[in-house]
C-alpha cells in the first residue's frame, strides 16, 4: 500500500499525526468490506468514532453540503441535533438504503428501547459515491452482511486505496478510492489531532493538479464530471456545532486545490465530528441534569483547524489515488492507477 | 370515511377544489399499502406527480426542513437540482431504506441506463414518521413489495385516515394518519389548484386547537412530543424553485394553528412540486437545446399561495384525524379517534 | 399604558416573569427615542443585553430569517460567529444605515483599537420595519443622535406601544408598535427567564386572531400585507448556538397564531441571545486560554423553551397593539388602537 | 495599468471576453471614487447592471456567503426575492451604512412612490472589506457624495487595482484592490459572457499561490488573516435563482486556488446577477399578467459556468494585485505591489 507522501504528494505545512490518518484521533477506527466478484467492484467502509455504543455515547457532529447532487442519508438530523447516533458507513449510491437498514438493525440489537416508549428511533448515517463506471451498480449487490462485515473489521491501522467503498471509485480519470491524512495541532499546551478520510470519486480527467502545480495529462478522454466525493473529518478538539460546521466547510479548499471546480454531477458532502464532550441519548452531558458542560475553541484559534482541514483533505484525495492500482471492471472499463501515470510524468 | 369538513373542521376562506384533495391538481394520484397483522400498524403511501415516468419527465420541486429531527431521504438533491426523479413514498421511520431501494429498483427497470454510461443514478424520495406507539416498528416489516403495492394502488380518489403510511400514526394524543385538502386559485383568468397531503403524527396531547379556537381536552396523558409531520404539496401553478421553497415553508403556519409549537422530537419536513414546465433527465426543457423555458409567478401574487398552503395544511391535519377511527395496536396501546372525542366535546 | 393581559389577551400556559417583559432576563434593558413632529411618526428602540460594554463582553447570539423581504443588518455575522458585538437597534426601514453608523461610532469611542492593528472592526445589528403608512419615511429623519438617545434611555421598566421604533407601525390594520412578554422556566432547580420584544408591523387587516379564537372585524379595508415583524429574544438559559437557532425559530409559531401567514411583503426576522457564558472579543471565554467553557441545555428539555417562545411572541404582538392608541399620521392616514375595536367586539 | 495576463498570471483554459472584464457582459458598467488625502486610503466602487433604472427593471440575482465574518447589507432580500433593486456598491467596512443611505436617496429621487402607498421600500446592496491597515478607517470618511461620484463615474472601460473601494486593500501581504476577468461561453450557438469583479483584501502573507504552482515568499511578516473578499459576478446567460446560487458558489474555488483557506477573519461574500429575463418592481415579467416567462439553463450545461467562475475569480484576484503599485498609508503602513515582488521571484 503506497501512501501519498511516498510519492512526494504530501500537502501543506502542518505536521502530520503518527499514522497520517483519521485514526490519529484517539478511538477512531475504520473497517472495510469489498465485493469484487464478477462485474462487482464495490463495498462498504465503516468509520467508528469511538469504541463504545454510539447510540448511547454520542459525538458532537456537523455536516456541510457543498454540492447536493447526492443521495447520502442522516445529514438532516446531524445538523438539527448536532450529534451522531451510529457509526458512519460509506458505500455506492444505490446501496444507501440497505446500509441504513443494517445500521438500524444493529442499533436496535444493542438498544432494545429504540422505537418503544416514545424515546424516538435512530438516525443512520450513510454516504455514497457512484462507482457505476467500474462496478455493476445495478446489481444492488451490497448486503446488510457486507455492512456488518465492514463494522466488524474496524481497526486503527486500516487499508486505503481500492478497498471497501473505494473499491470501484474513479478520480480525475484515474483510479480513485479511500484515502486519509491527519494534522497535529497544539492547543493549550497539549497535542490534538484533526484527521480526514475521503471517498474520492470526483474530478474531470485532465483537471488533476499536483501539489507542485503540475497538471497531469489525461489518462482517459475528458468527460463530464459525474462522480462525487465524501469527506469525513474527526478531531479530538472540543468545538461547538457552529464551529464544527465552519471547520468541515474548509474541505472544499482541499478539493479545489486538487483541480476540481465542484462539478455539477459531483455530490460533495462533508461530515465532521469531535470525540470531545460527548452527550448521552437525551442530548445531555454525562452527569445528568438539565445542562451539559462543553468547551468551545476560542474563535481566534480556528484558522489552524481551517488550514489543517484544507491540507488533510487535499492530501487524502491524493492518498486514495496513490494507494490504488490500475483496475479493470464492468464491461472491461478500466482506470489507471496514479502511480503508473506519475512514472510517465516524472 | 369522514372528512374534516363533515365535522365542521374546515379551515380558512379560500374555495376548495372539487375533491378537496391533493388530487385536484390534475395528474396527481395517491396509493396506499397497509400492514395490520399482529402487532403491525404500519404501511406505505405513494404520491405520483403525474401519469408518466418521473425519471424522464421531472416535476420542479423544492423542500423545506422546519425541524430536522427526522430520517427522510432525497431532500438534499431536490434542493440542489430542483426536481423530483421518482414518486414520493411515505412510511415509518425504520423502513425508509427499504422503500428507497424499492424506488431505485423500479426506476432502473424502466430506465436501464441508470448507473451506466456516466449518466448518473436516481434520487429516491422517502419521508417518514415514527409510528412506534401503535406499531411494532422494530419488526422492520415494510417490504419492497409493500412499496410496490402502494405505487400500483395510485388513484385520484384515495382513502384518508388510518391507511397506508398513516395506519399507525398518532396526533395530539388522538389517532393520526393521512389527510388531504386543496384550494382553488384564479390566475391569469384560469383556475389553478394547490393541494396538500399530510402524514400527521405530531402534537402533544392537550395542545390541539380547533379552527373555532376550542382547545380539546387531552384524550391521553400529556407526554413529550415525539412524532413528526410530513407535508407534501402539489400545484399546477408555474413557480421557480425559489418560489416553491417560499410556498411550502408556509405549511408551518398550518401546523402552528393546529396547536403545535414544532416540538423538539417532531421532524417536520415539507416537499412541494409543480406539474407545470417539467424538465427532462438532463435538466433541460422538452424542446432540447441549452435553455429551458419556464414561467414564474409574479411575486406580488404569491400571497394567495401562502394563504392556500396555510389553510390546506391546517385542514389536512384535521382531515387525517377526522377520518381515523379509534385503534388499538402494539401491546394494547390505544389512540382514540377524534370523532369520538368531538362527540364528547360538542 | 395598557398591557395585553389587562385586555384579557394573555397567551398560553406558562407563568410569566415579574414584569412580563424582556427585562425579566436580568441585565436586559430597553430604551426609546420617538420622532413625532409634523408628518413624522417614527423612532428608534434599543435593546441592551447587559450593563457592560458589548464589544468586549459578547453574548452568544443567533438569528433566523423567516421571510427575508427586509433590510436588517448584522445577521450574517451573528450566525457565523455566534455573538453580538453591539446593542440591538430597531428603527424604520430607510434609517438602518444611519443607526448602524451610530453604533459603530459608539463602539469605536469605547474601544479605540477597532479598525487598528488587524483586530477587525465591529458588527452593528439594526433591524427594521416599514412605517411608511403613518410616517413620512422618505424624510430619512432618524439621526445618529436619535440612536444615541435610545441607547441612553435604556431601562428595565420601559414603555411599550406606539413608542420608539414602534411609533408609526401598523399591525393587522390596527395600530402596531413595540410589545413584550416573558415566561419563567425552572431548570436544574433554579428560576430562569425567556423574554421577547417585538416590533409589530405585519398582518393583513381582517386576519387578526385573538387567543380565544375570535377573528376581529377589519378596521381598515383589506390590503396586501406590506409590513414586517422583528422578534428579539433574550434568555439567561445557557444554550449553544445551534440550540439558540432552534429556539428563536419558534417565534414563527406565535406569529401564525396571531393570524399571519408570513405574507410576501413581511420581512420576518428573529434575533436571540443568551446572557449566559459570554465570550470576549477574541471569541474565547473569560479565563483566556484556547478553550472556553460553556453549558448547553440537555436537548430533551428544549420543548419548554419552544413553548415559551411561541407563547411570549404571540402575546408580545398583542401587547404592542394593546398599548397603542389610535394614531393619525402622514397625509391623514389613520390606524385605530386595538382597545377601541375590542370595545366594539366585546 | 498592468493586467494579470501581462504578468503571465492568466488562469485556466476558457477564452476571455474582449475586455477580460465584468463589462464584457453587455450593459454592465463600473465606477470609482477614491479618497487618498492625509491618512485616508479608501473609496467606493459601483457596479451598475444595466443602463436603466434598477428599481424598475430588476436583474435576477443571488448571493452566497462563504464566510459570514462581514458586514455587507442587502443579501437577505436578494435571496428571498431573487432580484437586485439598486446598483451594487463596494466600500470599507465602516462606511456601509452611509453608502446604503446614498443608494436609498437616489432610488427615492427616481421613484417617488418608494415608501408611499404600501408599495414597499428599496433594498440597497453594499459590500465591504476592512482597509484599516492602510486607511484611517475610524475617520468614517466616505460620504454619500463619494457614493454618488462612484455611481456617476460608471463606464465599461474602468480602472482596476488600488482605486475606488480597492484603494486601501491588502491581499496575501501585498497590495490588493479591485480586479476583474471574464470568460466567453457558447450556448445555443451564440456567444455569452460571464464576468467577475473582486474586491480583494484577503489571504495570509506567505500563502499566495501563482497559477504555475509557485508560492511567493512573504513580503510581510505572517499574520492572522483579517481581511475579506467580495466577488461580484455578472452574466447574460439566463439562469433561475437556484442556478445562479450554484454558479456563484464556485467563486470559492478560485479563492482556494490563490492559496486561501477562507480564513476565520475573512468575510467572503459573493453576489451574482444575470441581465437576462429581468423583472419589474412587482416581481413580474415585462408583459404584465400573473406569470413571467424566463429561461433556465439545461442543468447538464452548467459545468461550463462553474469552470468559468472558478477561472475568472482566481484571475480577478491576481488582476487586482497586478494592477496595484506599492502604497504607503496610515501611520506609515506599507504594502508592496505584486509586480515588484514578481520581479524578484522571476
Amino acid at each position: 500500500m503506497t501512501r501519498a507522501r511516498e510519492l512526494g504528494l504530501g500537502c501543506g505545512d502542518l505536521p502530520t499525526g503518527a499514522r497520517n490518518s483519521i485514526a490519529d484521533v484517539a478511538g477512531v477506527r475504520v473497517g472495510h468490506a469489498s465485493r469484487t466478484e464478477g462485474d462487482l467492484r464495490t463495498g462498504v467502509t465503516a468509520i467508528l468514532p469511538h469504541g463504545g455504543d454510539v447510540f448511547r455515547d454520542r459525538p458532537r457532529a456537523a455536516s456541510h453540503v457543498l454540492n447536493g447532487f447526492g443521495k447520502s442519508i442522516g445529514l438532516m438530523q446531524i445538523d438539527e441535533l448536532g450529534t451522531l447516533e451510529t457509526p458512519i458507513l460509506l458505500t455506492n449510491t444505490l446501496s444507501v438504503g440497505t446500509c441504513g437498514t443494517a445500521l438500524i438493525r444493529r442499533a436496535i440489537a444493542a438498544n432494545p428501547q429504540i422505537g418503544r416508549g416514545g424515546r424516538g428511533t435512530v438516525n443512520p448515517v450513510v454516504l455514497e459515491c457512484n462507482d457505476g463506471f467500474l462496478n455493476d451498480i445495478q446489481a444492488l449487490a451490497v448486503s446488510e452482511a457486507d455492512a456488518g462485515a465492514a463494522l466488524d473489521d474496524a481497526r486503527a491501522d486500516f487499508a486505503v486505496g481500492a478497498v471497501g467503498a473505494g473499491t470501484g471509485m474513479s478520480c480525475f480519470g484515474f483510479k480513485g478510492g479511500v484515502g486519509t491524512a491527519s494534522r497535529r495541532l497544539r492547543l493549550d499546551g497539549a497535542a490534538h489531532h484533526l484527521g480526514v478520510l475521503v471517498l474520492a470519486n470526483f474530478g474531470r480527467a485532465g483537471d488533476l493538479l499536483l501539489p507542485d502545480g503540475r497538471r497531469l495529462a489525461p489518462p482517459a478522454p475528458p468527460a463530464a464530471e459525474s462522480g462525487s466525493v465524501i469527506v469525513i473529518l474527526a478531531t479530538d478538539i472540543p468545538l461547538e456545532h457552529r464551529q464544527l460546521q465552519r471547520v468541515i466547510r474548509r474541505a472544499g479548499v482541499g478539493l479545489a486545490r486538487c483541480g476540481a471546480f465542484w462539478g455539477n454531477g459531483s455530490g460533495d458532502v462533508f461530515v465532521g465530528f469531535t470525540t470531545a464532550d460527548r452527550v448521552d441519548a437525551d442530548g445531555g452531558g454525562r452527569g445528568g441534569g438539565d445542562f451539559a458542560a462543553l468547551r468551545a475553541l476560542a474563535e481566534g484559534r480556528i484558522d489552524k483547524l481551517f488550514q489543517a482541514t484544507a491540507e488533510a483533505t487535499q492530501e487524502a484525495v491524493l492518498d486514495a489515488m496513490a494507494a490504488s492500482d490500475t483496475m479493470t471492471g464492468r464491461d472491461g472499463n478500466r482506470r489507471i492507477g496514479l502511480r503508473h501515470a506519475l512514472g510517465g510524468a516524472a
